[in-house]
């Protein structure tokens, strides 16, 4: 079997001590990670190696009380995808009605996925427990987050390995896990589409595009409390 | 103003191809990621600056439409601590009683959380948004998720630093927004703790202990669909 870890890492020292050029290398993966869309995806096959490598450091996530419950279906079969991509063409044309007149006009322009265009795609699922689970007893949601930090992970290993990965959220979650057969405990968290890129853009796509723009981090952090009443 | 950013960045070329050593790094920072405990922070202060790197790395987190639906509540007050940490203690009580007589007997030994020894807290909280959000209409989740995966980026930027993150879930989050002054339509998505540490152990500790064991990446891995009935 081939290893899917990356060649040259340092096994499981204890302490390991990171650099400020590991510092600076893991900030420039997380800058110019990007969401990728069809209109950007090349064809060209990914190495089954390469897949598992973004598998493996899925494994690497948290996960509340170790339940590590996550469940992946890759996807490299047109038929599944064009069964995807229905669900897809029908929850969009729905989502739409949802913007004012002006929005809806550039919202119909973008290209808001690559189900057919990415050679691979992957669905993740949360499976739960089905005992009770260290942690996760006050904040049930913890289980979907484990999932969550699962897909993160991906998205920059992907990113480190030149490789596009796009999140499409405009899906039926239950005709996913029909075409999917997916048992019905099980729930979809996210649909990734992922291959080779023509380009990795400056920015995200949304801010180039002035649909929304990018927070001040000031404005988003708060001292000990929000203000307002109280001591 | 100190640039939040590591020193060292190539600035926002476009098409940057990361190298070997880039994947390395990061499969190594995701590798010696741990959830960190109050047996295992010191009390030193974190720098400003740096808890300014860990705060910028969650803003080049992705978010569904660019929503950035992000904030967070940096805590240093030991007064709000001890609140936080009264929720922990009637919580944590509650949840023992879901275990075993086996394992209840390890919970009641694990020490679960570092709120009161970190010297710094973090809550993050997702905050909706007033408009209709891209991608957000058919799977409203992707929200909170948005905010996970600036938490997981903070983790891994926050080990990358050689500091330490706990997550606490074990905590109701009505008594956590009650305490900081939150506004009602935010959700606590989740309570931080971070620090310098003694040591980052080789596993994660309840993998140590044998509470859970680590699941095979081949066991969580389907191929174009789950077995079972269906073309």
């Amino acid at each position: 079997m081939i290893s899917p870890r990356i060649e040259g890492h340092s096994s499981s020292m204890k302490n390991k001590q990171f650099t400020t050029a590991d510092q600076v290398a893991l900030e420039e993966i997380m800058f110019h990670r990007r969401d990728i869309r069809g209109n950007n995806f090349l064809s060209d096959q990914i190495p089954d190696n390469v897949v598992q490598k973004i598998l493996f450091s899925a494994s690497l996530a948290p996960s509340v009380g170790f339940s590590q419950p996550w469940e992946f279906v890759v996807i490299d079969d047109d038929k599944i995808k064009n069964q995807i991509h229905q669900s897809f063409l029908v929850e969009t044309e729905r989502a739409g009605a949802s913007f004012s007149r002006e929005k809806r006009a550039m919202y119909e322009k973008l290209k808001l996925e690559g189900i057919l265009e990415a050679p691979v795609n992957i669905a993740v699922f949360y499976k739960p427990s089905e005992d009770s689970v260290l942690g996760q007893n006050t904040m049930v949601e913890t289980g979907e987050y484990s999932v969550v930090c699962a897909i993160q992970n991906m998205w920059l290993m992907a990113r480190a390995l030149n490789i596009g990965l796009g999140w499409v959220s405009i899906l039926d979650p239950e005709e996913v896990k029909k075409v999917l057969n997916a048992p019905s405990s099980h729930k979809l968290v996210a649909y990734l589409c992922i291959g080779y890129v023509k380009e990795f853009f400056t920015a995200p796509e949304l801010e180039k595009l002035k649909w929304k723009k990018r927070k001040e981090i000031s404005s988003t952090v708060y001292m000990n409390k929000y203000s307002g009443s109280g001591s």
